[in-house]
């Protein structure tokens, strides 16, 4: 199949999978995801996905009774029924199905919601063109929860901007984008927002931490300006999907392309270390 | 029938109505909503909701095609297949169905979902208990989205301590409740925080404002602090099913009862101003 869904028990394409108008997801976005890489039907990083999707559960005090390896069984039979090889798997996870009333129910069962499709890597060649907008989310983006509306609102201005991302800053400060991290070279140095609140921890962002410390790379986790990003060496978008693309505008003005050779060079480790941890050897 | 509700046409149980997995509401909360009350089906304040309802459209740039006239008439039959006499009526617009990706689809018709059933108007007697929690919210909070996991959070931790709702404050600054507004009383002066982006700007708040000036009560829409809402004379917690609700305990001090003379007096014009204008002039 091209795509199919999943909820709570039930397998359907996509398009025809239906869930209750009283699923607490519905009416107030009550609940968290995640979204998974999912290369010939193998996860990646499924289980740094999976701690911080029960962090985000823990924070929100959503009662979710499966165990890691009953979840990772739903989510491999979801994986397998679409025939592409690369893969974008998303599921999530809301408090429940109940009568609209702000506090928790009393008895009310998490629904766990999964689908997936084909979705190729996104291409790391080109440099991108980013914009920049006002953060004006919510004081924990470090949870991954379904109250998505300033990234949407973000990436439709990017989108018509002619734009990859949209990078938000807070009275200047850079914290990410909106639906992924971003990074910086300067003077040979990996700079990123430090994984606060502000944030969210992106699983890419840290592998590409790790990576730039294998290489004996300098990391600073320190917030950048905005001035700061004009004059980075280098920018990078990381994200489950894009794997460090280059950013060389920011909205019509040419930035980076100071150090493509460690720009490259970061991008080449993180694709060996993806590949390898897949065990995929023969990829193109 | 004791409740029922209605998506895009199709009317069923509250309990049975499903709608499809990839409405935009489902996994980015991408929608606005209101809620109405309704005696002996009758909406009140029915163009002060449309009213904000479009506000808050044209803020997520939904694109509802529905004229308010057309909205009515299925909100109407909605009500009316419900017998209670006393209901809270729910809509909710999202922006379309299709494939997850945070930019809006490029064709999506705008979802409507609505629901009611027989809610009572909350009693105005008792003196409440609040707690108070700081205000995590994100930035635009005049908009009616369906992102509401900070009032979802804040509702439980009110529930918990054995309150009937929390108080928001930014850095001691008092906004509102997690699904109310908050009025004061203090020296003969009705106070409460502007109708700016940190506060909801609810219908019940609008007229409480309208009938003190009308009952040439000083009104004064300044945000008061935590200090000061411990020193009122009286609060008030206001929304549309509950119609100056008197607060008597914050956590577990007790507060205010210092001006109940205008407390009751300004809770009787709201009920008079409520059944006048519903035309309703024989109720309990």
């Amino acid at each position: 199949m091209e795509n199919i869904g999943y909820y709570n028990g039930t397998f359907a394409s996509l398009e025809q999978l239906t869930i209750p108008a009283l699923d607490r997801g519905v009416y107030f976005g009550d609940g968290v995801y995640e979204a998974l890489r999912v290369e010939r039907h193998r996860f990646f990083a499924l289980q740094e996905h999976l701690s911080r999707f029960r962090a985000s559960l823990a924070f929100l005090r959503i009662d979710f009774m499966m165990t890691d390896a009953e979840l990772t069984q739903i989510l491999q039979q979801v994986a397998d029924r679409v025939e592409s090889d690369s893969q974008q798997l998303y599921f999530q996870v809301t408090r429940g199905t109940a009568i609209r009333t702000h506090a928790f129910p009393e008895k009310a069962e998490a629904n766990l919601l999964a689908f997936t499709r084909g979705v190729p890597l996104a291409d790391l060649t080109e440099y991108r063109r980013v914009t920049v907008l006002a953060d004006m989310r919510w004081g924990h983006c470090n949870i991954k929860s379904l109250n998505l509306i300033p990234s949407v609102m973000a990436a439709q201005s990017a989108k018509e901007r002619g734009c990859a991302e949209a990078v938000f800053h807070k009275n200047g400060l850079v914290s990410e984008c909106s639906s992924s991290n971003l990074l910086m070279l300067k003077d040979g140095v990996l700079r990123t927002a430090p994984a606060d609140a502000q944030i969210l921890p992106g699983v890419t962002r840290a592998h590409f931490l790790m990576l730039a410390r294998e290489l004996n790379i300098p990391v600073d986790e320190t917030a950048f300006t905005l001035d700061e990003m004009e004059a980075a060496d280098e920018l990078m978008i990381t994200s489950t999907s894009a794997h460090g693309l280059p950013v060389g505008f920011v909205d019509d003005r040419a930035v980076c392309r100071r150090d493509e050779a460690l720009l490259r060079k970061l991008q080449k480790a993180y694709r060996e270390y993806f590949w390898d941890t897949l065990g995929i050897s023969d990829h193109i």
